[in-house]
């Protein structure tokens, strides 16, 4: 019997793991209740197919994908599990629980959660140390990283083992060394969107405009050298030392609304969808998708061809390929 | 007599502005009391020199660069006046005063700050309707975006000169039309920049690791749609009001330190410092600008191969070289 992982929900980010584990050649079994399960793995593999050709891979050797009628179907026997069901402890756990009843014992349990702390999910599960949080970032089967986080029961084992099943399929596992809410991508990206509500909800700013602000800016900056590169590069020969002390300061300046929270009012609500209709409802969704997809396939092979960043990550895979 | 810009402080950000100006076939008149002041506008321009054929464009017809004496002798005649001098109100505002005192009355003023208001600027100016905001972000020869602020005083003229000047230098101007403290891009820098310290702070994550889950994750995504369209996608079929009220609320979640401001101690300025050292320490700041200008430039072609945001302003710079 050939090896297969799990895929338990297959909305958007489970189908797109579905995705990228199938595009490695591992064959792969999909839970979920929703009868449209099916089509929707459909129609992000052909994305995801798309994308790889972007990235001027050589075709792949696919595994299958099967779509069964029940989570003990899809995680007996399996290598590794991915969950990604709906946001909520009072979904996840008493899921995470069947898996745990099914599937081999030191098979590891990942779930996708971009925010609920291993320990609060593993506590009920049967081999608890092997539950981990494997929390990717959308389009699963293009942007490389995963944060993979423990919690109190969890083993070193099983953290291992989940970071060799995500560099097999070519990503950039980060483990996230203590277990907090949101993990550290998703705090990051907290902040930045309650500060974007305020600047909409003030009038300062559209949803174009303050997108426009990014992508012009610095979110080019981000895509290659994050934050604390960027700045020491600002430090100039003076260092990091040099530019935390003459602007570190300034973090005590009334600059953001951030010790408050704004209220998503339907006002706020209604604002927002009218501004984003405005500024990208000339593409569908499904449009949308291969225009992001195609540009971020661009920009991993033009820092591929620098040797840097997430275009090591591409490197690696076309090399394993080619090998 | 030929046309020329003027460009009062010339440390990282005025002599990057003098690279782009002399780039786009504009002379520049450059006053800084540093004796260092033209080593530093030669060594940019090497670099903005450099990038310019990373992004394969046909060598410019270039301006002078002529280092003057006074700051009246920089601004007579001048097209426009960028003002680049330490982020300090008490050095800006007398600085501004001589700028307006010697230039053509009817020249725009514009400010590099990033974060103060233009009405804290230019009461004390003479014509103080022609003081913009104009700011920029590093590095200016290369990232398009400049944000375009008017205070209290400001005329709409000043406004439409200083965004056809931005244009002429291949940059995308956004006007931002409510005049706050650090305006659209910086809140949100400060936002992420206040979150990043507390997880350095609480020990959760490295300076690399922040970097990395930002370079391999969605920095990947805000280089080409920024937040609001990505999450657009996000939202699939839904769209954004979908979204919006499936996710709005986590916002009250206990996601983020961000009601407190991480004090800056010793001992975290020495903790980021070192951690910043072990991430980049191989390579001296003039070979990170080099790298970062080149991942810059190659991000920048592949969205222009895609007709999409940032690769959008370099067609443009592209196609009047060529015409």
């Amino acid at each position: 019997m050939s090896e297969h992982a799990a895929i338990v929900g297959a909305g958007v980010i489970g189908a797109a793991w579905a995705a990228r584990f199938v595009l490695h050649g591992i064959d792969v079994k999909v839970s979920d209740p929703n009868p449209e399960a099916g089509r929707i793995v459909d129609e992000i593999l052909d994305n995801a197919r798309a994308a790889w050709g972007d990235l001027g891979l050589p075709a792949p050797t696919e595994g299958s994908v099967t779509v069964v009628g029940s989570i003990a179907e899809a995680v007996e026997g399996a290598i590794h599990v991915q969950e990604s069901v709906p946001e909520n402890p009072a979904i996840k756990v008493p899921i995470l629980e069947q898996i745990a009843a099914s599937c081999p014992p030191d098979t590891v349990i990942a779930s996708s959660t971009s925010g609920i702390k291993p320990s609060d999910l593993q506590p009920s599960i049967t081999n608890p140390e092997r539950l981990v949080v494997g929390h990717p970032y959308n389009p699963v089967y293009l942007v490389p990283v995963v944060e993979v986080v423990g919690g109190d029961l969890t083993s070193q084992d099983a953290i291992d083992a989940a970071m060799a099943t995500y560099d097999r399929v070519s990503m950039k596992p980060i483990h996230v060394r203590v277990e907090i809410d949101a993990f550290i991508g998703d705090r990051l990206l907290e902040a930045v969107w309650r500060e974007a509500l305020w600047l909409v909800n003030d009038g300062v700013a559209t949803t174009q405009e303050i997108d426009d602000v990014m992508r012009y800016g610095f979110g080019l900056r981000w895509a290659q050298m994050g934050l604390f590169e960027t700045y020491r590069i600002a430090g100039g020969e003076g260092g990091f030392g040099h530019f935390i002390r003459q602007f570190g300061p300034t973090l005590s300046w009334p600059w953001t609304k951030l010790m408050d929270v704004p209220e998503l009012t339907d006002e706020l609500v209604d604002r927002l969808e009218s501004q984003s209709d405005e500024q990208s409802g000339a593409h569908s969704i499904r449009e949308l998708e291969r225009i992001r997809d195609r540009n971020l396939a661009g920009i991993m092979r033009a820092l591929e061809e620098n040797d840097w960043g997430a275009g090591n990550t591409l490197k690696t895979q076309r090399e394993r390929l080619d090998g």
